[in-house]
């Protein structure tokens, strides 16, 4: 075949290696190839690589994508189980790890998955050192830690996914209570992706107007019990996905994908995303946590200074001391420099 | 919350229960769910149904879907078992059946599916009677011709997903021989969506100039070799993509994305897809088989007189023979009108 | 040509003229060309219909916009000065009307443009008695309580394009301050469209935190001085754009086309537009003025209670008064039912 | 309004600069100014900037985009008359030039208009040493090699945008005919962007069917007619459309962003551009003229050895004559290295 193209194509110039818009996945579990799919049909990357030790699997996923690339923007798509390929990459997301059962706890999975990131992160930042990492694998605040440690990356450039889902279902859930579009509707959830979440309810607002504002003759009790049942939705409902169909994938896949559209398009979106948290709020302890972060080329360019209530405050630094707690009982040790 | 509705919004207009662009899938497997996901972040539908009869795989699919909706143009996304949700849809997926299974021929799952298919296109039908059926179970050319004649619809509403994946596995591979986009590479796959469809070599070009030309050269034993190793990458790859991931998703979400674009939107695009072949080639039969065809507002707007050489009229022949002879053996009635 | 076709294309079906999603537009000068071609390359509209007086000026724009075909998604563009052309329109989209001079106040171009609206709206109801009107030509907000008034449709199927571009002004003014992109920036700019727009300063936020709040210690004096430089930059900036280029389209082409989205595809999202006021915060006038409207199939789906703080609430009926004064001097007369 | 900011966000990282998919335009009028809307609204590209000797024209454009911003993806938009803003450019796009008049031929303008090149391109290769040049300016093809020879610039990084928008135009009238999408319509004009461009009949296909096939028993002489007068209906309208509507703008603009977007996502699609045909078809002349090329990422990528008919090789030839023969009038002198 090789002759058929000498004879179609008079080359001009040799083959271009080079990568625009480089995007790796380490992982291509359900999550990380809802990540994959999401960005070929988003047409944000030109080059887009898999990474996995599963070689029947990665195969099998890098050509059912390929395969669809007379239907979308092309993109250059490779899988490997060798790191090489992702050489050169804007943004390496993470999704490797062992999944959360129904019933298990975020926590649990920690030292499962540490031990999984000493053999990643090394090598991503081997082949990428100007990479921005982000970690979507759970627990997500710790594992995000863990990277920022072992990858030896600036803080800024390496982010973890956060409670930018959260937030997004709390959208949705307002958005159905209210009978308005869930872009319409402004609510944010920080702290520990998990039970300690923290919903900004002083915050929530449609079109400016503060929906305790609305709520204020209910007292109170009333507003408070609402709030909690609202809060407890959001939270339960990633565990009830797990339940009923055995993982989660097409909202952090639009997630993750909608975070690293702003990324490399330098877009300068506000998003709830893992951040390192020291010396926000008087907090002293090296712990990342989602916080609103302006997200642009460099990763992290900016955090919120995000109007808290009291009771939220106090949420937060019970969210930190949750993950602090957690992260304390990990041994990671830094890479010699 | 109901209060907080009413102090927050101002109804001027009952809310409406009209669907601009519906659209309801039938089997949330691997497959219908690459469907409706892919639905969902391309905006084009405003409404998406899910129906199965797997109630809790349901449930949890269609609220992974909804946690997307803050990255996405809205869509109304519901979910039940019962049929009575799909009123109205202008498109109805049919992904339902039993799946073929490593080492299966498309053919052994048709009796199966011949059942599973009397259970559900009637009921399509009552709740829709102005829809189009697109079939994507397998063997897909029995199942569409099953599907018209069960519903008892104008075959022009009638369609099956067809070779259009086949089509664009073949543009892939071109394009990456020729180092050229598929969406530049012009090729067609014809006839059964199985072992015995039909490239249409006679007619694969770049930019007006056809590959077979270039080639003459080569001798046409050497063509054909050629030829028939391309041809066969092509369907292997199908068995070969379930064999190391265990089905196939992606690339048949947004083949069949691409279909119900055209069909939304009266596009007017020409695809590979199943239409009743009858009075087509002087073929008698009554057998659905992929032609390229004009796809618009009310289904299959017309059919390509597509050229083919004779060793390729052959195969096609072969093709519906093949189709038909499977055909033969089932048993189905049409409704009475 | 036409054997060609015939030997070419078997046709199935007969071609169909339904049209799934089609929106007309009156005047094809600077603004109605802008909101046409960011609907063509949107792949909102199936059809798309361009009406105007000027014969050459709208077969030449039909010409440039549909030999853009090849390069989006297929719309079926057409241009007549008969309106016989719009049947059907799911919207229709008024540009018509003279343009505001340099110097020209809004209020002047009143008197021409009813007597165009007269001759335009009676015509679109005859052919689309279904039809939503969106009124874009100024001054906005009177011309659509013409509109309301000549047209006999229910007011929530007549909308004024209104101050969805000062709005959207606000944020990118606010979000090049920030350093964040204008879409993470909140701010809204109700009332009339023009010199008395009301900034509602007291809801502005990013991430729900009030930027008021972060500007307490400033003095209220000085956040005032601050605010009113910050909107005067807002609506200055339309008439610098009027006085450097001649007149403004980009910018309100994207506005119309983000208002037509929400309604083609019900999304439900809120959007300051120009509606009947009657009856909010106590107002008696039948006006039209810019709130923040839930915009879905039907129209005007809901107004939202938007908080107020009192020297806003003061400007809007101030803003209101403006415009009914203005309205007092014009005569129209409903047509009989 | 500092302040605000500095309460607002706490900054993690100083705000970056880079830029990366960084384009320039140089030249405001309606050509430029439909570039920049259509890659605004395309979200293809972070940085944009826009150059003129325009300063009011310059300022109104750049303001009306921006204001654009809240309804597209984020774009950095600055516009300056000095070419230092255009520094780190992944592509040029000239447009200036003065523009063709109703009645002129396009080889008038050469002179003037090399006159401007002179003062334009040696400030962009100083800014951006490693951008890609595109040209719009007409006569396009005369201008290519012009901004070549001056640019001093490997020549697959100097293109023009020939025939690409003449090909799109070829398409929409067949598809008229056909009742078929134009994008499913495959038909090439090669050569001049002018009088003298070549439609390469031989090659016009839907589905691999070429369609002198389907014509062949109307006789040679038919046929011939046929294609002629399809051919002057192409080159015709775009006189027509400049006398309508004074200047063509809409189709250009998009016709100029797929290319771009096939440039800076590296995607290897075909398309007629004017190229350096030396050393093609023992064409012996440097001259720029549009073939069907592959662009990606290093500009272009390779040329098509595409098969044209005798008579199509015998127009390409004199087609090429014509240019040649306007070159030779020109006297540029290629800068010292």
């Amino acid at each position: 075949m090789s002759t058929l193209k000498d004879k179609l194509v008079i080359q001009t110039d040799k083959e271009l290696t080079s990568s625009p818009n480089k995007v790796s996945i380490v992982g291509v579990g359900d999550v990380g190839m809802a990540c994959a799919f999401t960005l070929v049909q988003k047409g944000l990357v030109s080059d887009l690589v898999l990474v996995d030790i599963l070689q029947d699997k990665l195969k099998g996923e890098m050509m059912d994508l390929q395969h669809s690339m007379a239907f979308v923007k092309p993109v250059n798509i490779v899988a490997d189980t060798d790191y090489k390929v992702t050489a050169g990459s804007k943004v390496c997301i993470v999704t490797a790890g062992v999944r959360q059962r129904v019933g298990e706890s975020r926590p649990n999975l920690v030292n499962k998955n540490v031990e999984i990131f000493k053999s990643i992160i090394p090598q991503l930042v081997k082949y990428s050192p100007e990479t921005i990492i982000l970690v979507v694998s759970n627990p997500v605040d710790v594992l995000t830690y863990v990277a920022w440690k072992i990858s030896g990356l600036p803080h800024n450039r390496v982010i973890g996914s956060g409670t930018n889902l959260d937030s997004a279902r709390f959208r949705f859930i307002l958005g159905q209570e209210l009978g308005i579009a869930p872009s319409s509707c402004h609510a944010w959830i920080i702290g520990e992706h998990g039970d300690s979440s923290v919903p900004v309810w002083s915050g929530v607002n449609v079109a400016g107007t503060l929906l305790k504002s609305l709520n204020a003759d209910a007292g109170i009790d009333a507003s408070a019990r609402k709030l909690d049942g609202l809060h407890k939705k959001v939270f339960d409902s990633a565990y009830q996905i797990i339940h009923l169909k055995g993982y989660t994938s097409w909202a952090i896949g639009l997630s993750v994908a909608t975070l690293i559209q702003s990324i490399l398009r330098n877009e300068n979106k506000v998003f709830a995303v893992s951040t390192l948290i020291k010396g926000f709020r008087e907090i002293k302890d090296q712990a990342f946590i989602s916080l609103p972060c302006i997200l642009g080329s460099s990763g992290v360019i900016g955090v919120l200074n995000q109007h808290l209530s009291q009771d939220e405050a106090e949420k937060l630094k019970n969210s930190v001391s949750i993950v602090v707690a957690l992260q304390n009982r990990i041994d990671i040790k830094t890479p010699e420099k």
